[in-house]
């Protein structure tokens, strides 16, 4: 089954106003790829879809469609639907349905739920966008260490429905402190009489709900989890993230630094459906930053403006030049980037980066540097082709050392080390790279001056 | 517990010989960063430590150090207990260890293990390195659709111990063709009699052994999986992938993306423990072609030599302008690259997304061309200042379109978009800018000229 043939498909029958064709069409695919037809329909005829599934397939279905989309739907919704919806919901997606919705639309829904429910939607729609606990779900197996195993199962088997996922449990005490962990596997493979507090693992990988989230995905990539318990300031157990949301997290994460290491600010959309504000925003605050960046080089290049009239062919080299800089520099900011991004290296390890990034930059200086010199002998003689490999070097040094230290600055100040991005090192090193050639040039050049 | 405190603790109990204290330090850490300080000692040291281990405690803390420093703790291993390790070890892991040896290595190997063993890894040491073959596990729950679910529990139960996951079970009939599947949660909720082909999923969500290994990723996270069931070319079920696996594949993905954008080769070890030699072997490639790329740039100045030597105020705004076409270029394909890596663009849409592109372009160009008419103005009076603003607008409409062709053409042509590198980009675009740039001029200043 392939969503490019299914989605014409989908939108004639929407035409045809052939309501139960669109409901066999999208009962027989996996729940994502329903959500992605009917997020490619206009929100009246998704509803009117849903509501055509029987209710068990319109949740595990309308969980797949972005937020935004979500809301879309739900305020098209009767309010009897809409409450059930939300009660079926799991509790972290609804807190972020909830979070789409208008003031208005918040203060009209919260009087029709359940006390219980109105609570914990307010409290996990209430957590700051980039912490753990806006991924964190309140539903989790918590169990007490005086009861057995078969007890435990008997308890797990009664609250399956409810719950995101089974397969791991946690043991709280009666301040709901978090004090052990047993995994589904342990439980069943365990004598049914055996009391939970004896074999349950202690000292239980856990995080703040404060913490940013990109450490709960650290944390479950890097200790194989299924599920990161949450604690509050209290050391209160509040919640879980799942494996499947770390996943999401860490793609997001990837997607934010790649974005900003290309001088582009954050999309909340996808690119697909950005509109042209949105993409104009995200772009032109670097780009201009950069002209005026640009006023730099522009200014060094006035300063020689004697040494350019009495020996054009300089001109010559000069975008070679300060490219191959800024070459050099996003290359190491790149790679240092990922690096700091995936805890490949630490901020202590900067000397060592540093002594090696020198090293390095010189062998690659040295080689473009052979490289150029081929094309000056040729184009402009011996005397300016000697200029043009020294400048090389020294400018692809210094562009790697830029590439290399910007980041590891930006994270020191407690800034995202991936705004080292490609642009502004490429206009850093072209401010460097105009001083560093004349000035060079104007040294060794003072006979062709004079 | 403090990762940078503990590595000199256990390199000085290291120096004094005293293992007993490494073994104790070692033990009261999560497996994951026990692995990390093991991975920070001498082979020699890092061996003796873990054979001070218990068994499973050795092989727990075993599997998270990298395969090619668990090659060389290995081969200084007695042959009685490395075969012991290898029959313990899960079998992708054991298959990845296994090609970290030599020839002559695994020649000697092989014949010490059990026929079914030496199977095993044979076969999956034998998929080529980017399939999903390459990182699955031969071992998983195969039940019958005759089996009872009470039936199924005891099997699963008997086998946990030699299982990676026992949380998804896979159905197959007598071919060993993959014909439905059932999680643990499904079983232990339903009825001890019930026939498994009854409750079974079928249509189960699968992959080919020799597809690329980010499908399985990106199927474990679209569909929210434990573990992906994976065919071969006859159809017969020979393993799973693990969401743990997947997580890591996808890093490893964005990874290699993001390098390739910033003009970087691939990386086969850490950032901090490459050496010299790779580092410079990853990088000087491009620097070197771009450098040759570049004589094009260098060309179009040198035929423009004349109009720049009566107008030297020209090459005052030449790295400012050049600059920001690649700079807007560099957006836009960091954008696409990122867009198409998550699915979230496809090919079809390039006439929609090239549509958007310009519009967004010509606003970018335009406000970059009030900022820099600016300074234009103050610098070098009106006619070039709109000499520099046009070509502003023309150079980013140009340099936005190339970042957004580039990564859809090298798709095309089933290459990696991600190697539309901001280097690239920012070569093309200063070629194709010092020629606009001079032209638009030689066309509006022939007057200053004459």
């Amino acid at each position: 089954m392939n969503l490019d043939t299914l989605t014409p498909q989908l939108q004639q029958y929407v035409g045809e106003k052939n309501y139960t064709r669109c409901r066999d069409l999208i009962t027989q695919l996996p729940h994502p790829d329903a959500a992605e037809l009917l997020d490619a329909t206009e929100p009246e005829d998704a509803l009117i879809i849903l509501m055509a599934l029987e209710r068990g397939k319109r949740s595990a279905i309308f969980r797949y469609i972005p937020p935004q989309r979500q809301a879309e739907i739900a305020r098209r919704m009767k309010q009897t639907d809409l409450i059930q919806l939300f009660e079926h919901m799991q509790h972290d997606e609804r807190a972020d349905l909830f979070n789409q919705l208008s003031d208005t639309e918040q203060a009209f829904l919260l009087p029709l739920l359940d006390p219980e429910e109105r609570d914990d939607i307010r409290r996990l729609a209430g957590y700051p966008e980039d912490t753990i606990g806006s991924i964190m779900t309140s539903v989790f197996v918590a169990l007490h260490e005086d009861q057995t195993v078969a007890q435990a199962l008997d308890a797990i088997r009664q609250e399956a429905k409810d719950l995101e996922t089974v397969y791991q449990s946690y043991v709280i005490d009666a301040q709901r402190r978090l004090i052990g962990t047993l995994s589904l596997r342990e439980l069943i493979l365990a004598d049914p009489a055996t009391r939970i507090g004896d074999i349950m693992t202690r000292d239980v990988i856990h995080s703040e709900v404060m913490a940013p989230r990109i450490e709960a995905s650290r944390k479950i990539a890097r200790y194989d989890l299924f599920s990161l318990p949450v604690i509050d300031e209290d050391g209160k157990m509040v919640g879980i993230v799942t494996h499947d949301d770390a996943l999401d997290v860490s793609e997001e994460a990837s997607t934010e630094d790649q974005l900003r290491l290309g001088g582009v600010g954050r999309l909340t959309t996808s690119l697909k459906d950005a509109g042209i504000g949105a993409l104009y925003r995200m772009r032109v605050g670097w780009l201009v930053l950069l002209v005026f960046g640009n006023i730099f080089s522009g200014m060094g290049i006035a300063h020689f403006e004697d040494l350019i009239a009495s020996t054009v062919a300089l001109v010559f080299f000069l975008p070679l030049l300060i490219d191959s800089g800024g070459n050099a520099g996003s290359q190491s900011s790149t790679l240092m980037v990922r690096a700091l991004a995936t805890g490949d290296v630490r901020m202590q390890d900067w000397g060592r980066m540093l002594g090696k990034e020198f090293l390095v930059a010189i062998l690659l200086g040295l080689s473009m540097a052979a490289a150029v010199s081929v094309i000056g002998v040729v184009r402009a003689g011996y005397e300016i082709a000697f200029v043009v490999a020294l400048t090389m070097v020294v400018l692809t040094v210094v562009g790697s050392i830029i590439g290399v230290l910007l980041p590891l600055a930006l994270t020191k100040l407690k800034l995202d080390p991936a705004s080292a991005s490609a642009p502004l090192i490429t206009s850093i090193c072209d401010g460097v790279g105009v001083i560093i050639y004349f000035s060079i040039a104007s040294s060794f050049l003072t006979d062709v001056m004079g």
